[in-house]
């Protein structure tokens, strides 16, 4: 089961497992990885129908090809979105700011996108058409993914970046019509730590009763 | 923070987590109630926007006329279920058979739905149009809940049972347009226990480098 970082608590794990962008060179040994996807497949899924598919990209002739692509698309879509969202302006033009660290952070995880030590992609075989609710049978294995991965003492993000380039990364990995690519998760050991995440307060997104009323007991 | 289940650590609240289907009657605790929405709200979202409400159902008014509505199409979408995926047949028609257990537990699901300890509607506050990955920003977070709910001794299931009473339950409720019910979560003490979950083998559902080749490294 590989090296786990010493007995992480189930809600220690919930409330610390941060989106890790910036990851050492240190590969994922095959156990780890296995010890992951597999803690991942425990996740629910509608009727227990279990449609999600895990494609590990790490160096091989079509994981190399799509790893391009994938770096391609992240760096086309985060340039899009520096400039939309004002990465460069306000406190992003300012060193040392939480908007100017995200940004660098980003960046510099766009630019190494190829080396990023293992690529998974999640994907979800379609019984119907598509729908929006059809993410309650795959992003609850992402979720787990993640955690699991920070339970061995790794790391990595969830992102749909992968959306410029979809059709030529089907076309490479042979990934059938009918099935959905949900999601492009990153993984590797984190440069910096896991901890707390910055999240709104309990009472602006919790109700009780009625939409907009909020809970006393819901506070924190 | 509440009375923990002693130290369940991450790997193995991630393995052991049940849909629990069959409740106590005890209550759950108001500071519980909100550890665990407080680990909900730990999940990652896209662009870290936060785009899921919870709106707890216990005994107010609204929430006791919700109830009523859910359990009406709890119990239409299980009879319609129970005929499609042939539950009376086969092995379902005999006794103390998986397939017969699982829809005598759904059935009594059903039926008493509307004594569910608490109902939880994860709400997606939207920011563009319906979208088939819109999921990765609710899923995840209802994922945390459920896995937050194991560590306290609690359990509970997602489900998409509320659809045919949505209209109904978004006037009762006040859920303005613009927000989608994502998942009804049905919460309480475990009747049964947790414990490790039926899922395909991970040679199944993991490929390495083109979609349909098999990892040898993903195996278990």
């Amino acid at each position: 089961m590989g090296e786990r970082v010493a007995d992480i608590g189930l809600l220690e794990g919930l409330a610390t497992t941060r989106a890790i962008r910036r990851f050492l060179p240190d590969p994922i040994p095959e156990e780890d990885l296995a010890t992951i996807l597999w803690h991942a497949t425990r996740a629910p899924s509608g009727s227990n129908r279990q449609p999600t598919r895990f494609l590990v990209l790490r160096d091989g002739p079509a994981a190399t090809e799509a790893r391009a692509l994938l770096g391609e698309s992240f760096r086309t879509m985060w340039a899009e979105k520096r400039a939309q969202d004002g990465y460069d302006r306000g406190s992003g033009a300012e060193d040392g700011t939480p908007k100017a660290r995200m940004a660098r952070t980003m960046q510099r995880f766009v630019d190494r996108f190829e080396e990023t030590p293992v690529v998974v992609l999640a994907c979800l075989v379609r019984h119907r058409a598509p729908h929006p609710t059809e993410g309650a049978s795959v992003y609850p294995a992402c979720q787990n993914l993640l955690l699991a991965a920070r339970a061995l003492g790794y790391g990595g993000v969830i992102t749909m970046w992968h959306a410029v380039v979809e059709d030529d990364l089907r076309r490479v990995l042979d990934v059938p019509d009918g099935v959905a690519i949900a999601a492009t998760i990153a993984l590797g050991k984190p440069e910096g730590r896991h901890g707390p995440v910055r999240r709104r307060p309990l009472e602006e997104v919790v109700f009780e009763d009625r939409w907009g009323a909020t809970a006393p007991w819901a506070c924190g």
